[in-house]
């Protein structure tokens, strides 16, 4: 458990998820006087209130003390009586304030500590179970859309004391029947494990102390939650589970419900099994909390771990598609669906945990998501030339799913601008992910299955490069027809041209590289030895390229391969991760068949790794010299491959970057959970997203475990 | 048809709804640069934007021009592309403003001239076929949840211009298979009888007209929209129908789905009917249009009575309850359903127009919404003495429907203050709109049915009286058990005493008065002759305590009967409504039984009709003396009562009054839509509410015709 808050020099006041699995929702807690609680199906923290703490003394003299989980004003009454609200009466509250609060993260564990209240939200991490295979029980465990959370209040003085817990800013509560919970009209609703906490639905926590009638479940009320004594000289913990339902088709475009309503009758069944669940749970979650403790990793790290980790459940959806699952990860605040740049990035984290969800991915683009197109040489860009297979950038958005073959994001025409198309890149990732899956998995009945599309990825990378063998120089040279003599972009869309172009692309020319390394070792498994060869081949020529293109005298790359004056960007070293979790040794080794670049990218790292040039001020990773937007999922998976893969560690200058990018998080996305997209430490787009995930890879130290 | 805006002194710059019947939906437009456009299951307007006009030029010489109705700043391009947003480029937009718009108001057409644009908005107010015998056909005319609109633009110059219509701040918009339209996943979409009006996605309008490629279907789009050349010297018109689509149980407590979903397969087949018979609606709403403006009301009061009609439809709900429908009306912003005090006021438009919906509420209440409780006198809240049926207040709230026998709104133990009961009023409620639907209907079955349940209405008002009939005074002096030692409260539950409470109130005595009048009409049609002696009785009892309060100099009553010192209010009057509507003569003549009381009540409304009193300054009717907040609902309806029953007429003033009514609408409530509660001719409450329909009266001059 990472400390944060009173007695340490990190700030509790931060937003972070916790999330079910597959749900496409969240409880969103920790950033002080903010919206908070639990949402779905947004790409925002839901506007709500979440108040626990308790109540001491009593009428005139009674103070209310909570965890600052609501924003400034929660309260409608002042809608139905206009100006009379005087009525409201007033309980004095004392928030607990940066200075009383400790806050602990660790891996599945969330704990607040402040007075006399402690409350936790667990959110396990587990080996999730396929769903077209595995029993009704463990996926009712796995997939259950609820998150549990335990509130203890102690009472070591003399006075009464009574435990207070409601969810505020939601409307239409109602109570479910054969249960001793609250439910909301919005989707939501929340049971508790001790009848003997009073039920209550108010405009406010005033509204409920003030009430003269015992009609405790008032109908208008926005406020839902619960009251329980806690005697002098003893404490009380509740188990609280709150839990989310929505049936029905949620998708348009292709009609598709939640998987989970296959599973569980309603939300009453939901928030029982929670229940039922919730020691389970709570055992689980310790047992993971000390797994990441264990490590060697810093605290930095380990929060870092953490984090992601949160974030990347909250935007998972796995749907029932008339019977077959389908594993849907939303891109964070835009809620694209499944977009492929973020794929590779998970990859690692759904190889480990749900290596079935990747596989099922890749499936979906394989059959539905791919197209065949041509190319031109932008020297030329009415000839068309041979091309081959590509991906789309995503499957939609905003539970939409798009026409098959096309994405929300890319259109046509644009040149090298945010919306183009990323059809190289994403052609990587098929196969870069596919050799993730292989590792993890031997899965040989996938690799055979996709014998034929594997031959074609590997003509159509070829064909990026040039389609005339004679003048491949190891890069993309060629872009897509669908770019109507514009230009590709790569994942990178909203950086300037040291790394949102792919033309020449140093970082994609990497990812080239080492799309060819994995193919060249997945054909041989596929029953495919003819077309290793090709791949070798290119997997030198770009190494080549690579290598050639630094600066003698500093040993600096450009990031356009093609142009020397390009200013320098960290990614150039990204592409070794996947030979490197491969296991593929020799590939990543300095004495391998790569060796050259291999030397070359170590020299580099070294020499940008300067403030000024690729850090900075406090320490942080700036990913391109020339760009003020530096983005943390890419930073993770690029620290990885310089600690583990290039030997290159950066002392006591690393922990300070550790504590930079854990502080870009819990202070420059304080408001937004965690997010990809930094300018200056200050989270600027890419909010509540998923990717950052890519710390997983710290876990193992090194490669596939 | 009433004009505003240019050449008129009327202003057009205000919000009003435009919805289809029972989908609780609704088309807001009107007001300038604020969300505008589809919404449903809310309480205000959508956030969203309506784009209506055209472009001149091209390229860098290009002008937009636009009719005002979208937020200043609707682009999300923004979150995507962080600070490089230029390559979004500019099109000068020209708005159209209160100087340039023409706004002409019709009971069932909403038309904007402007420029050469015409932008027209069709909801028909049609007799609506009974659910639960109807066929097919007529129902899916009455209720396809789609809304009609007809844009035309004209060319009259020498160069190519081009007509513009986009909804703007929904997501996740995709094609419609088999339609020329787009649908957005938050459930609705729009087509277009025109297949060479080309439709677009976009960020926003620039977006559209600068791309360079012809992916028109931009999948990150918040904004979908139509493009129609309009030829030099030409003119088009298109008809674009927006429908909305929420399927499976939309309530919770007791589960339905909407009605329309038995009625349309989805989304496509309910944009294809409202397409289909858009000529239909055409012919239907000028046949209505023509109907109002040939009645003798003035401008102000045509256009009250338009513009409460639109707020009125959109707060309606047709459900499907296994089957059976259910008619519900939520209370306006606060979505309560059914709230018995807006159903009596509702009733005469109900009667009217769907007399089988008022019957269906009142069965609702008969069957689940009644309770039977004992009473107290408040000088010994402890001694429960005998009582009788009430009704509650409410349904439930937000979709969630409370538990049988129990509202959202009331709660015990509070003292005449806001969220008390409103058993007395209810009461009369069930009573007065039974009276309201037999003279609309003459159904016999239902007075049979009832004929239990009358008697023991009847009882209840007495015992509400007084259990102890020697002690009975003509006013609710018992309190019902469920206050608990409080009291109750009339349907003016945010004013003071003068009209929120019950115990005394000569605004409910008068709907006992009114009870007992109508309850002697109906128990002897019901085949109880017997019971009818005891309501003459009270009648009289109650006429003549009303009398009595008269200040015998000044002619004004008291508020409170037994307090002679508290303030006059108009309502007093209301209760006249109910025998009259119902062609009981004799009831409210100077010459009849109730004489007495009605010249008293002539004495006092001229009395109180004086400015300082009960008149604004601007000439509007201030409900009582003592409280600066005035409901239009019930302003009407005494309108009608003054001017039809009790013959008085303001002349000057009273067209003065009706021209301070229709500009509380359209400045102080120029934001919500048609509104209830003011201060001061501001809105304060009671936003986007349905209530104000009680301008229906006026049309017959007097009584059901």
């Amino acid at each position: 458990m990472v400390p944060h808050g009173a007695g340490t020099d990190r700030p509790t006041s931060f937003h972070a998820h916790h999330a079910p699995v597959g749900a496409l929702a969240t409880f969103t807690l920790g950033r002080h006087h903010h919206d908070s609680g639990p949402g779905n199906e947004l790409g925002r923290a839901a506007p709500g209130a979440v108040y626990a703490g308790y109540r001491d003394g009593e009428g005139k003299s009674a103070i209310l003390n909570l965890l600052p989980f609501f924003p400034v004003s929660t309260s409608d009454l002042e809608r139905y009586v206009g100006s009379s609200a005087a009525q409201a009466g007033h309980v004095p509250r004392r928030l607990f304030s940066e200075a009383d609060i400790v806050r602990e993260v660790g891996w599945t564990t969330d704990r607040w500590r402040a007075g006399d209240v402690v409350l936790e939200v667990l959110t396990p991490v587990e080996q999730l179970p396929d769903p077209r295979l595995a029993p009704l029980a463990d996926q009712r465990d796995a997939f259950v859309p609820a998150v549990t959370l335990r509130l203890s209040v102690a009472n070591p003085g003399t006075q009464p004391r009574e435990l207070f817990f409601a969810l505020g800013n939601h409307q239409g509560w109602a109570a479910i029947p054969g249960l001793h919970g609250l439910a909301s009209r919005t989707g939501y609703g929340f049971a508790v494990d001790s009848t003997d906490a009073r039920r209550f639905l108010a405009f406010d926590p005033e509204w409920e102390f003030n009430r003269t009638h015992d009609h405790a479940l008032f109908g208008l009320g926005s406020l839902a939650g619960l009251r329980l004594g806690v005697p002098p000289g003893g404490s009380r913990t509740l188990t609280i589970v709150v839990g989310w339902w929505k049936e029905g088709p949620v998708t348009y475009g292709k009609r598709m419900a939640y998987w989970y309503t296959r599973l569980f009758s309603g939300l009453a069944d939901v928030l029982a099994h929670a229940l039922a669940r919730a020691p389970k749970v709570a055992a689980l979650c310790a047992a993971r909390d000390a797994e990441l403790t264990a490590t060697a990793l810093n605290p930095e790290q380990r929060f870092l771990v953490a984090h992601s980790t949160r974030g990347y459940y909250a935007s998972t959806q796995l749907l029932d598609d008339g019977g077959r699952p389908r594993w849907v990860v939303n891109e964070g605040e835009y809620l694209m669906l499944n977009t492929f740049d973020l794929t590779v990035d998970m990859a690692f984290f759904e190889a480990r945990f749900q290596p079935w969800a990747l596989k099922n991915v890749l499936e979906q683009f394989a059959s539905e998501y791919r197209y065949e197109s041509r190319l031109f040489d932008p020297a030329d860009p009415t000839r068309l030339l041979p091309g081959g297979v590509a991906f789309c950038h995503d499957m939609g958005v905003q539970n939409t799913w798009s026409p098959d073959g096309s994405s929300a994001y890319e259109v046509e025409g644009l040149d090298r601008a945010c919306f183009s198309f990323m059809s190289c890149e994403e052609l990587t990732n098929w196969v870069l992910c596919a050799g993730i899956y292989w590792t993890r998995t031997r899965d040989t009945a996938f690799l055979a299955h996709h014998a034929g599309l594997l031959v074609e990825c590997q003509r159509s990378l070829l064909n990026r490069d040039h389609p005339d063998s004679t003048q491949r120089r190891g890069w993309m040279q060629c872009e897509d027809e669908r770019c109507r003599g514009g230009g590709e972009i790569t994942t990178y869309d909203s950086l300037d041209h040291s790394l949102g172009q792919s033309r020449g692309n140093g970082y994609l020319a990497g990812k080239m590289w080492a799309s060819h390394v994995v193919l060249a070792d997945l054909l041989g498994y596929a029953g495919r030895p003819d077309a290793v060869a090709a791949s070798r081949e290119a997997a030198l020529r770009s190494a080549a390229a690579i290598a050639a293109s630094a600066d003698p005298t500093s040993g600096i790359m450009p990031s356009l391969l093609d142009k020397p004056s390009t200013a320098p960007i960290i990614p150039a070293i990204e592409a070794l991760a996947y030979p490197a979790y491969m296991g593929l040794k020799d590939a990543v080794s300095a004495t391998g068949p790569f060796g050259g670049m291999i030397t070359a990218l170590q020299r580099h790292l070294r020499a940008v790794l300067v403030e000024g040039v690729c850090l900075y001020p406090d320490g942080g990773w700036k990913l391109s010299a020339s760009a003020d937007n530096s983005w943390a999922s890419k930073i993770h998976l690029c620290q990885w491959v310089a600690r583990n893969v290039l030997n290159v560690h950066q002392g006591a200058d690393g922990i300070r970057a550790d504590r930079a990018h854990a502080d870009w998080q819990r202070v420059g996305s304080a408001n937004h959970a965690v997010s990809d997209q930094f300018r200056s430490g200050v989270a600027i787009g890419s909010l509540y997203y998923p990717r950052i995930v890519t710390t997983i890879l710290w876990l193992d130290g090194g490669r596939c475990p």
